[in-house]
């Protein structure tokens, strides 16, 4: 018998709950042991619920008994989220996550303490809902140099980005809907302004550079500028406008990451990802490119996430565990200047491309029409990108960062 | 130190081999011990590859070795890649494998041997060439019931596809290209047939539902009559044609699989799967959509796959081997019948939508214009569809299963 504490019975710690008792037999069977939700650490009380004889109101409990091997970490926020997977850790816990802020901000930490504990700290729901992403660069992509990563990590802000382009509704009209229908918060700002995407960037380079950049360094710009105009252009040539988090290990050994809104080239997979849906595509030696879609947010998908590593720990409890992985802090130097990084971007403009190719090294003409060209420039920094654009006097309609 | 050895050189085998060089000490870091090839088993000698010396034509001198705990079995075909991979497995060494028509025939003997004898058989490569699809379905989605899975399983037909689509090029003019690019094979049949996507999906059966079902009992149409009209008629409405493999499990138990030419609506993310990738859609409990895409096929892309096989035994051989899962050997009275069970089944005929209606129960419009109606009725088996098809007196443009 596994027993294990789930602290905080909000969205993703019900979900936990629920996806157990779903698939109970499934999960005896493959972890050969049963498993046991003893206790369910909240504020509230719950009555009425059939856990509320599982509530507790105070971590001690949890901490002091020995029967308890491992910890669901599902409450959000830092505060008290990390200091109590701290004081897990080292009462010889394992912790699994769906906390995304504290596994961007502390994860380091808290991988060294599970490490010194000889325990572990799995994060899986903490990047892209449901799906598998963290084992699978952890494991299957674990003898392949990463390259690069770009994703749509935040659900929110593709579902009002899909409405804009497929309803042509206005950014605030689209975000009113996703308001309406539960997609987005009644504070929408950690989406809306790139922060959830942010943290979710972080955790995945720290995965595939082996150390952890803080999101307050990182340079993220957010959707609430998007307009009809940029989302319309786009469509004529069939390229989608998304907000893509990024990261790639530059030759000098610094670190390029960032969170913005791109232009997607219909060619990019990513282009067709839509509504709530997220992916994150790989760019890795030997292998190639490799993306993952699926279901970014909501209770069954991320709980089921937490059920994986929840098993993964169950499964080797009888033998031993391997060995924690440990991230560097990532000094804010190894950061790239996001402002004078060669990158790739786009602009809609009303010249036509003779009259831009002085300007721009390497243009990729996308699309044109009459007083219209949609161009993207390659190895350039946005800093020499804008200075460009406005020596050649162009009028611009629309201008992002390109994938 | 652990030693390996590689049965078959071709394309798989020398990718394992040179995705091992590339990624060295990534890999020891990873396994936290050292690699060696020590063998290599091939009918040719190689004279000058710095390879050359590791070449054997004797699988006893690899049988006899107490050395090597690790085979990988790259040989394609299943003789004698079945009899090696079986006297290895009783050897007391773990296989590891991209064969799938060894896997889709033999995988449940194999894999109980692997059991029988504390080994383990594992075929990661043997699906999807790069993606990681069988180590996720096996571990992330271990607690989730798995209700489907489609997949466009098989790069040759989705290249020549896609250049029908793209390019407006007929069925023979895209297989000469694809020839002439090393796509397809100089004899493409088991690629155009659907076989190879066959015991794709035979595999992912497999690991779903827990049974093998022989690809010969398998209802398998493949590409060779999808002709320019399919395909630019499915375009003017945003859909594709794609060769899709199929399978879920039936309310009376019953498996339903068959790979086929579908069309394939935009609102599903496998219509814009392109050129030789794959994609794997897998519908589960709690999980929802999940997908999975990357390069099918190639030596380094495949290799790697292999090696993250190879990784996962080495991981394990300090400690304890996770035990190999077993299959059931599928009766082919477990296989429903693809003519009677309900589908869904699309078709573009000269008739309006009021002419179609009373013969069909539950149908989908998906675009009209003068004289063209294309639809998707649902619930239907494939002879009451051909057979409300015929009574209506339609006639038909395009005709194939939809998903």
């Amino acid at each position: 018998m596994i027993n294990i504490a789930i602290l905080g019975f909000g969205k993703v710690g019900s979900g936990v709950a629920e996806v157990i008792s779903r698939g109970y037999n499934l999960i005896c069977k493959e972890i050969q042991d049963s498993i046991r939700i003893k206790y369910i650490l909240d504020l509230r009380d719950f009555p009425g619920s059939p856990y509320q004889d599982l509530i507790v109101h105070d971590i001690n409990t949890i901490l002091e008994d020995p029967e308890v091997k491992i910890v669901c970490e599902t409450m959000g926020g830092t505060k008290p989220a990390f200091e109590y997977s701290m004081a897990c850790l080292r009462a010889g816990k394992s912790v699994v996550t769906s906390n995304k802020e504290v596994v961007a901000n502390f994860g380091n930490l808290l991988c060294d303490a599970a490490r010194d504990n000889g325990v572990r700290y799995l994060y899986e729901a903490s990047v892209g809902g449901g799906i598998p992403v963290i084992r699978t660069i952890k494991n299957a992509l674990a003898a392949n140099e990463i390259y690069e990563i770009n994703g749509i990590l935040n659900g929110t802000t593709n579902y009002i980005l899909t409405q804009m382009d497929r309803n042509g509704k206005s950014f605030d009209e689209a975000l009113a809907q996703a308001q309406e229908l539960g997609y987005a918060e009644r504070d929408p700002r950690a989406d809306i302004n790139g922060d959830d995407a942010c943290r979710k960037i972080c955790i995945l380079a720290a995965l595939a550079f082996g150390m952890l950049i803080s999101p307050s360094t990182v340079s993220c710009v957010g959707i609430r500028d998007i307009t009809q105009t940029d989302v319309s252009i786009a469509k004529k040539f069939g390229a989608a406008v998304k907000l893509v988090g990024s990261t790639k290990r530059l030759a000098d050994g610094t670190v390029d990451i960032r969170v913005s809104p791109c232009l997607v080239p219909a060619t990019n997979p990513i282009s067709k990802v839509d509504d709530v849906y997220n992916a994150i595509l790989v760019r890795a030696a030997s292998l190639g490119d490799v993306m993952f879609y699926g279901q970014g947010a909501g209770s069954l998908p991320t709980g089921s996430a937490v059920l994986s590593d929840i098993m993964d720990v169950a499964k080797h409890l009888k033998t031993v565990q391997p060995t924690q992985e440990t991230w560097e802090c990532g000094d804010p130097s190894l950061v790239c200047d996001e402002e004078t990084t060669p990158c790739q971007y786009y602009a809609a403009v009303d010249l036509a491309p003779c009259k831009l190719e002085p300007y721009f090294d390497s243009m990729e003409v996308l699309y044109t029409e009459d007083g219209l060209t949609a161009f993207i420039a390659h190895g350039v920094s946005r800093k020499s990108f804008e200075f460009a654009l406005s020596a050649s006097g162009a009028k611009v309609f629309s201008k992002l960062r390109a994938l």
